[in-house]
């Protein structure tokens, strides 16, 4: 982590909301993904702060949305309120960079990156709301890289557009984007199934993300014999079925399906580190690569008495 | 109405959206706005088009979140994903116009407006969620400002904006769509108390229209006894309370609370039609002059026996 790219991200959240009634709760990984890839290829990161922090915005937006959609209670409407509010902020914040010298060309062309990229993720979770096992593996990768590696991805691309990068450079920022955000769903994922299962349960939130199909239950469901195929399919059609998660797990560790799925996060994970060759060598390239382990790491050590 | 241009509007949805599904049900106010302001500037509406179009995007997307914030029930996922998918397209829309020949600092302008309006909504929807009798006519003409007029204004402006229109003749025309909206609102608002009752209660909206406080009701207050106020005030509290609108329309007809408000609409019809005179004159600024009368004439004329 750049602590000085990070602090600027910190204090520039803090003098627009001081309030902290929407101070960013996330881990900035957005804006910091917006700034490294724009100096990755020589760019301003003052003059594209606005659109740094403004990414910081689609995501708590979106995290609002997502509540609202998986909660089955009646939403509250200030959250739908400010929900969109913040899917308004990002693009206000973008058009100050124009105020701060980025050529309007560039901004006009993170605009469209920034409206695709909030349309690809209403299809990811239209995809989500109707996955079922047999979307299979091909299903699963589409929903994600539509609702999660697409915002990844898209910062980075405008931090490379707004910055004047070549096409060739855009690419590889966009593509690295997509291997990180593939990555991190994956792995995100597997938190449900490495953690000890009552701390799961503790949460209160356990059975909502598993009931959410996820890989290792897809990858579980493919490798295991038809009578635990029968039962996954049980588990998830009922309305409710208090040892749905220890069963689930259950399952799934028998079948190593957290494993084949560490691996995969591997492979997309090491396709992201890859593709930065492209860029000229420089501390911000090895820190967006870094990220793809960061991200790792936040993973709890209690995974490692899964896949071995 | 330009019959060619709605024409050319309808055409352009129907092309962008072939299945229906999100087709516009509105009246296309919001994209003949953008188009016959460009227009009387000298504007060229095929460029623009995409932008025009847009607006009713977010017009469309304003009326789902409208229902899902004023309905109890439980929202529909699809909706919010709808919603938001809407907001997004008014965006990507307008991001088209920089291939159609518009130069992008008019576009960065015109993202500006439409974030800075986006937001403008949300805060009139806070309001009007917040509303009750002691916010007084200030505080309902600072929310229908917000909620209705900033975004016929914003279409304005972008119509003039992406046209290269002179500052002077965009204030003139964002004036003319504030006045335009906040007419149209409180025509909108008169129009429960002056259909017939039964018409109203027929139609199971009646109850959820009259609770959401509204300018008759407020002005009714303001002219009433102190008997009055206090049974308004009680109709307004009771959870339940079947025989709230006949109750109200007996108030608020009895102060002519609905002659008052008719004449503040006219008022700002008046002055609508009056700052269009800043513009050069032409067919089109003819047109949006007629938009203040036009939207008057779909107030059913019922409304005679009210306040004549």
């Amino acid at each position: 982590m750049n602590a000085d790219l990070a602090d600027m991200v910190v204090r520039e959240c803090g003098r627009r909301w001081p309030r902290g009634a929407t101070q960013p709760p996330g881990r900035l990984l957005r804006p910091m993904l917006v700034l490294e890839s724009a100096m990755a290829v020589g760019g301003d990161p003052v003059r594209i702060l606005p659109a740094a922090v403004g990414f910081e915005c689609s995501h708590v937006g979106g995290l609002v949305q997502e509540e609202l959609i998986h909660r089955a209670v009646s939403p509250a409407a200030d959250a739908i309120v400010a929900g969109n509010a913040l899917l308004f902020e990002w693009f206000r914040a973008l058009s100050e960079c124009v105020d701060r010298g980025v050529p309007p060309e560039r901004v006009t062309e993170a605009m469209r990156i920034q409206a695709s990229t909030g349309l690809d993720s209403c299809r990811g979770t239209e995809m989500e709301l109707a996955h079922t096992l047999h979307s299979g593996l091909d299903g699963y990768l589409r929903m994600a890289r539509l609702k999660t590696a697409a915002p990844l991805a898209a910062a980075c691309r405008v931090g490379a557009v707004l910055s004047g990068a070549t096409p060739a450079q855009t690419n590889a920022l966009a593509e690295f984007g997509d291997g990180l955000g593939l990555a991190y769903q994956i792995r995100e994922d597997l938190k449900t199934y490495e953690r000890n299962v009552e701390a799961v349960t503790r949460d209160g939130r356990g059975d909502v993300r598993v009931r959410r199909l996820s890989l290792p239950v897809l990858l579980a469901h493919d490798a295991a014999g038809s009578r635990d195929r029968a039962r996954i399919e049980r588990l998830l059609a009922s309305r409710s079925a208090p040892d749905r998660l220890p069963q689930l797990v259950e399952i799934v560790r028998r079948t190593d399906a957290c494993g084949t799925a560490m691996r995969m996060a591997e492979q997309h994970a090491a396709h992201a580190r890859t593709v930065l060759t492209a860029l000229p060598p420089s501390g911000h390239r090895v820190r967006l690569a870094g990220m793809t382990s960061t991200l790792n790491a936040l993973i709890p050590s209690s995974r490692r008495h899964v896949d071995g």
